[in-house]
């Protein structure tokens, strides 16, 4: 289905995401955003394209020069996870209406996953479903939120409770827009490059723990691999379970805890990438319990989450109850069950579907000291 | 695919839409509510169902007392199509967060087609998606909203402007619920019912003319037929074109005028079975004029919605911009064009893709008077 890619050719790629007909392509290379024509995607007389502050300022331009003479209008979202609520996501409707965007028009999501999502929820919505267009500019959103259809906002009461499948039809990740991204964000980014090494792809754990130094620095060649390879990975899962009737789950790796901390913290705390690096370590410790895996398989994850200066610890605040009552309220819980993403072995995660309660107390104690 | 009903025989009857694995029973009967066992459609240990004040006080009990041993929670909301946004559709994402709902949990919209549109878009977003039945409660829920799928909220500048596909796993409707329907209501759900005959089926246009005033007395075995006939039209439809890609549209006859109405009044005016009621006869004038139908086509609709006491000019201070600048911002206008549904002839519907921008005025100045 899809190429193998190989470590040192920098070339634009694409990798497929192969869902029947609603298929696309996932285009990365250096310079993307000049070099795709983005005008092949969009089919009526208008779009829309959703960004935030922070990145209008830096690329809107580069994207607007690049549409055909069409009405283009523009809504720029306050930049952060806890906007991505329903009151802002209205703010996209009320724009559409207002300039009038028909069932014909194509939204532009360009910024990181919060952007992306709520972009694609609004595209999922309004008018019941209009097309759009991934342009994300993180390295969080490249190798995971911008790929795979999963849209939504938040609740007050929870993560992502709002949403819905809806895929776009293509996505366009260009190398040069990382250049402006603050460490902390590439970090966060980082932790989900792992989580695919984590989860399905031991070869590129290793590959990842080879060339964490390249990767820190932001070596281009290794970027542009680890960004593919992490595409591959996603793109393979979603393609054999769109709608996560089963193995999508293990792309959630960590998310469970870091779901909670996110949501304890107000959206004001640790970064979504940040939480989900603490979230894959206390997974990893549910596993040694579980007789998967040893001690020294989570030390040497730390070590290279370590390398991203990656949190890995809960906060000082966060008690062991804190985590569980928010859990429960996680999107994977079912009749009650908490079910959690665990490795079976580095590079093989599975969806513990038997209660593992006990173990994960003992984990949640140990981290959070109560 | 669907049996054809007997105008006298007023047993339960089932309707089946068909939609591959989305298909779904529409039950049909004047005791359904006690004879359809509902927890045949709940999967899970949860369900919510979603009401307004007005229904919860007469069916809240009898559709709690037929579930069986489950948590079930209730989310009242207020009477009104006013109340249809994205405000209130958080009501019922937060009850089902608080109490823990997961992704097996069912909906069950029990009111008229407020309630279901809101129950129906809530359960297509709530987790990106969960299973929702339709009890609906008014003559025009039970012949038009709640089959079909369409769910969705309005916007402060729009009707209908969010929302989402999303199928029922059932469609129970009970005939007795009618006898608390106030005749204004009643006689909104009947401009519907008249719709689908003129749309499709001339003869149960002639068979409502020749049995008005046993509809109007709610005649049991001439409503149960009226409604059968009803779903079994639309079931016919939406099975044909689920989202609306082409000849779904039909539905929408009279809607396009009807919808601006109601939101010039901000949902405060006429219900929307008499908004539609004057939009089609305003969409029948516009047919006339594309030399389609004749005067006495008119006359005789005129006559037909005249016995249920249906409005048929619209509101005296609406002019004909007003309904051009909303009708514009109509789903069904396609790169800045309006696509009217019109008659080739009593029972035969079409959407007009040609501008009859010149004919459509005319209407407007005739029925608005400037």
């Amino acid at each position: 289905m899809i190429k193998s890619p190989s470590p040192t050719d920098s070339a634009s790629k694409v990798v497929q995401v192969d869902l029947g007909d609603r298929s696309y392509p996932i285009f990365i290379g250096s310079a993307e955003l000049s070099r795709v024509n983005l005008n092949t995607y969009i089919q009526g007389q208008k779009a829309l394209i959703v960004t935030n502050d922070t990145i209008a300022s830096l690329y809107l331009d580069l994207v607007l020069g690049s549409l055909d003479e069409k009405q283009v209008d523009v809504v720029v979202l306050p930049d952060g996870e806890r906007f991505k609520n329903l009151d802002h996501l209205n703010w996209i409707f009320t724009k559409l209406i207002e300039k009038k965007h028909d069932r014909k028009t194509t939204l532009i999501a360009l910024g990181g996953g919060v952007v992306g999502d709520m972009a694609g929820f609004a595209a999922a919505s309004y008018q019941r479903g209009v097309p759009f267009i991934q342009i994300p500019t993180t390295l969080l959103a490249q190798v995971d939120s911008s790929v795979g259809g999963k849209t939504g906002v938040n609740h007050a009461l929870g993560k992502n409770m709002l949403g819905a499948f809806h895929q776009p039809r293509a996505v366009v990740i260009d190398l040069n827009v990382l250049n402006t991204l603050p460490n902390k964000q590439f970090a966060a980014g980082m932790a989900e490059v792992i989580k695919y090494g984590l989860i399905t792809d031991y070869d590129f754990l290793q590959w990842l723990e080879t060339n964490a130094q390249k990767l820190l620095n932001r070596d281009e060649n290794a970027l542009a691999y680890a960004i593919e390879k992490s595409c591959i990975d996603k793109a393979m899962v979603v393609s054999a379970d769109e709608t996560e009737q089963g193995m999508r789950a293990i792309l959630n790796l960590g998310h469970t805890f870091g779901h909670a901390i996110e949501t304890f913290q107000e959206y004001t705390g640790f970064l979504h990438g940040e939480a989900v690096a603490i979230g894959m370590l206390m997974a990893m410790e549910v596993s040694v319990l579980a007789g998967h895996l040893v001690d020294q398989d989570v030390q040497r994850i730390r070590s290279l989450l370590e390398v991203f200066s990656l949190p890995s610890r809960p906060p000082d605040d966060m008690v062991s109850t804190d985590f569980t009552s928010l859990m429960y309220r996680d999107k994977k819980v079912l009749d009650g069950k908490l079910r959690l993403v665990l490795l079976r072995a580095l590079g093989d995660a599975y969806v513990e579907v038997d209660s593992s309660e006990s173990l994960l107390e003992k984990v949640l104690i140990s981290a959070c000291g109560s």
